[in-house]
């Protein structure tokens, strides 16, 4: 039996940005077509000063594959200790149809991936069609992605951005400007950043001030990334109060997402919230019905989109002949 | 980043019988000495004739190391629609202090030697000291892999086996003879064989009639295998009224081990295990007090016994210099 190893590098050649786009777009949908078994996934938190690593498991019954992600992340002292990145990834695909092991990839690249491609796809459902400015608050790796997808779906004007740290802020600047030629422009505060937003991302792991509910402007889409589990927290919750909450998986959101927080505040029930992305994908449920409502898409992450997007590389890699081949046993 | 690789031909040549029995030892003194973080596993079940896959994730604090076994079983129609096994598993280990992966091992021999041992060590805990005679009910892989494990901690001088099916028993009786000398008796009735026993087997897989009470003679020790999930069952439930009942671990035991039939039935309560093996194994708990009474150990087997075993793998193949490193990043 064959399992074709990928090394990091060659999954990022396996892969293109518009391409992680569907594949998520394929996954949320999915997810809502009864096609999707993703159980609890197992975390475990080493002492400080280590990080935690997390197993994600998904079943994708279309594809007829179950991927297992081992991806480990906050372990700062890394690069000093061990020469190690922080964080680490891998991926096992199994066949379904007879759980072979079909792949091990590094893993490395898919979250942050998939998580950026998230953003995009509710930015197409989602947000007016003639946004044209973003607003990012918090400026590290994902907000990057953030926009790197985004710029995939629409023609992005202008970016305002903010970060606590202002050196972070400015290297953000350079990059995106020179990266995508978009104009960024450093924010004073956070309010002055969410007044210009048309879409306002969230990136910044939900341990900062909120963002405030009076900064929100009519038409606004928000696209809440930085919490994905409990004691993260990066909107005020009154946001929620008028808005359409779609998120990615009512399960996993009113436990540990953005959406957990007004629940937990009786601000809204779960009721209020509108739907799963994948049932407006899928025509379900209505996206956008009009320039002045305030949308919200809560994204914690789900096993399923590594599930796809890991499927696409592994065809990518076979269609190509990349990678090494391993016979686990013969 | 260097991870190892190892194939299922060099995992069989990389470990020995007594090897396991004291990884399966030192797992079980570890989870009752507080080293061991063991989260409940993901399992999913596949539509028929298709069976299980399981994913068990262990954390060994002593070692530093985390570990993930995929492991599937029950896929009938693997041999002759794939031309795989039934079952087929894979390892995963990572060091703790940076999550670094450091060793991708073929898993589909671990799940039988560490089952197999953890009978022989609660053989060397609980049975009596003159025990001679082994009573194997089910005559399986597991059956034989308990013999050979229970052979190296004690002298067998008759087994007496009954299957439900005539053939595999007399295969049974040829095999076991041919490789350890032992004399097979094949009996006539469940019933006659359980009669004989010194220390009785069951590996059934739990699908089947019950061992009765009545069978099960003063001093027995009775190693329950086959039972690992709700719907499983080997013992009649009364066989617990009176016996000293030691378990791997009383979350999982009472759960969906044996253990479960007679709490369920209330022949017994949970104040009535005499405890883990573990607590036998470090001397906080006696484990048999005379020859009189019947020991029970009910195994449902535990991650953190594939973990100490396949670190204990991956160690001699480092310090042998056997398998294939591989570069999932540099």
């Amino acid at each position: 039996m064959k399992t074709l190893l990928l090394k990091k590098e060659e999954v990022s050649r396996l892969i293109c940005v518009s391409e992680v786009i569907c594949t998520v777009e394929e996954a949320y949908k999915a997810f809502n077509s009864d096609q999707v078994e993703q159980p609890d996934y197992i975390g475990i938190h080493l002492p400080s000063p280590r990080g935690e690593i997390d197993f994600k498991v998904g079943y994708d019954k279309a594809n007829e594959v179950i991927s297992m992600k081992a991806s480990s992340g906050g372990f700062i002292n890394n690069p000093t200790a061990h020469g190690l990145p922080s964080g680490m990834g891998t991926i096992l695909l199994l066949d379904a149809r007879s759980c072979a092991l079909i792949c091990v990839m590094d893993g490395s690249l898919i979250t942050g991936l998939r998580t950026g491609a998230s953003g995009a796809v509710s930015v197409k459902a989602l947000a007016r069609k003639n946004a044209k400015k973003i607003t990012s608050i918090g400026t590290g790796n994902q907000a990057r992605m953030q926009i790197r997808m985004i710029n995939e779906t629409m023609k992005i004007e202008e970016i305002h951005a903010w970060d606590r740290n202002p050196h972070t802020l400015s290297k953000y600047k350079t990059d995106i400007e020179s990266e995508f030629g978009i104009p960024v422009i450093m924010a004073n505060s956070k309010k002055e950043a969410v007044e210009q937003a048309d879409i306002l991302i969230t990136t910044t792991r939900g341990k900062g001030s909120l963002v405030e509910p009076e900064w929100v402007k009519p038409g606004t889409h928000i696209v809440a990334i930085g919490t994905d589990q409990q004691g993260k927290q990066e909107l005020g919750p009154e946001i929620f109060r008028n808005a359409k909450v779609v998120v990615d998986s009512i399960a996993q959101c009113t436990e540990k997402g953005e959406t957990w927080h007004p629940l937990n505040k009786n601000i809204i029930t779960k009721d209020d919230i509108h739907g799963e992305i994948g049932e407006i994908l899928l025509g379900k449920k209505p996206g956008r019905e009009n320039d002045d409502e305030v949308t919200i898409f809560d994204s914690t992450g789900m096993a399923i989109q590594d599930n796809v997007t890991s499927i696409k590389i592994y065809r990518n890699a076979i269609e190509r002949d990349i990678g090494t081949f391993f016979e686990f046993f013969e």
